[in-house]
């Protein structure tokens, strides 16, 4: 049918869904009108990029408004800013993987309350790059964990529950062939591997913390490129796994900042 | 000595130290006049109340331009916000361990390059209670993980590090006498629970996705009351982890959301 999945028996049990890190809820919006038209979301980790993004699409799009400012949806809350233009929802999501799993399921609600269909999801934030051109942007097919493997290990209670990372092929073949008709746009397919920290998570040797030589981080880093690891960040995986279990057609191309 | 302690034998070997989601460095800013006099840090998720807390705290210390804007000393970056009232600073750290933990590996590089001696760090952010009256503070003796352990398991490259979450007992027993002087202000010393997910790992019946029963969810909330647990929150064992590790006195006491 096109909708997005919600996976839980107790919401329907719910005579209010508060969406509270979003500042939005079924009783105080009416939310098929608010969103109902959505086909697009877009999300990355800085609400200022996020809102340059909206503008761009305004422009883009050629919609009456473009080139004004843009109203923040979410200006209740400080959690995550939101910006729609026209089909496009434009939505922060901080960083790591704890920030984006909130946003995200109070997004999976909206779109669900929203009676939204056939809805395509891209992730579109910064990533560090791994052998590969300043700039380039890295359309994922796969999203792995520290240990190249495509799982996302999600706590639920205390059980460890393990899923799938697989994002949609044929979108990523769609978005690569995007890319073939702008001069001077390095995009490439590839893992990306995803770290809950960014210090010593990426081998950095400019954190508070350092453990390890140069050398070992090199080891280390040599094995990720030889896995297929193209970029480094700290959300694809949750991402992934929460997209593709909630009927949401995902992809995430963070491009890796210069 | 009582100056903040970092543990990377590379970071003497750089000529600049640049504190990227901070926006400032040790080339760009003179950290020492800046920061020199800092003693206490209070830290919490939301960037608007820790702004509306260093106004509080320029009108409890009776500082010059009390009741006028503070600036955002790091408004060059929309990653976190920070604030300043006479030797006090307050910092925003965004949702979950990762992003406390970019904030914390920057803050304590940049107090060791203030040359600050004798910092006393508060996490005064919020949290959910169990078994406790709503509005009450929790000042946490121990943080521990989703099995109740405490222990911070971090990842570093691919190996698994686990460090201690132990706080400042002292500092602890310090904040409770303060909290008597005050009436009608519930706060108790306890366990504080971290999770690294909001809906799925604290038992929310509310999420995207939900795959327990209610009766699951209360079987496990009343084991991890049993084992000491009086809040569940998504920073305190990285917090008292890294502020273990670089000599900070830190303690971390947020208050169960209303």
């Amino acid at each position: 049918s096109g909708l997005v999945l919600v996976k839980n028996p107790h919401l329907d049990l719910m005579e209010e869904d508060i969406l509270y890190h979003l500042d939005l809820g079924t009783k105080t919006h009416n939310l098929p009108a608010m969103f109902g038209d959505i086909k697009f979301v877009c999300v990355g980790g800085s609400p200022k990029r996020m809102r340059a993004f909206a503008q761009f699409m305004q422009r883009e799009l050629g919609l009456a408004g473009a080139g004004e400012d843009v109203a923040d949806i979410c200006a209740g809350s400080d959690r995550y800013a939101m910006y729609r233009a026209g089909p496009v929802l434009s939505i922060s999501h901080g960083m790591g993987i704890p920030s984006i799993s909130i946003m995200l399921h109070e997004l999976i609600k909206l779109l669900h309350h929203a009676k939204c269909r056939d809805v395509t999801i891209i992730r579109i934030g910064t990533s560090g790059g791994l052998g590969i051109e300043p700039g380039s942007v890295v359309i994922t097919d796969t999203a792995v964990d520290s240990s190249f493997q495509p799982r996302f290990e999600q706590v639920v209670l205390d059980d460890v529950v393990v899923r799938s990372t697989e994002l949609d092929k044929d979108l990523a073949e769609e978005l690569l062939a995007c890319s073939r008709d702008i001069p001077d746009f390095p995009t490439l397919i590839g893992h990306t591997m995803c770290t809950y920290d960014f210090y010593e998570g990426q081998g950095r040797l400019d954190g508070a913390l350092c453990s390890f030589s140069n050398e070992k981080k090199l080891e280390y880093l040599r094995r990720a490129y030889d896995a297929g690891v193209r970029n480094i960040e700290m959300e694809s995986t949750a991402f992934a796994a929460l997209c593709g279990l909630c009927g949401l057609k995902g992809e995430s191309c963070p491009f890796h900042l210069l």
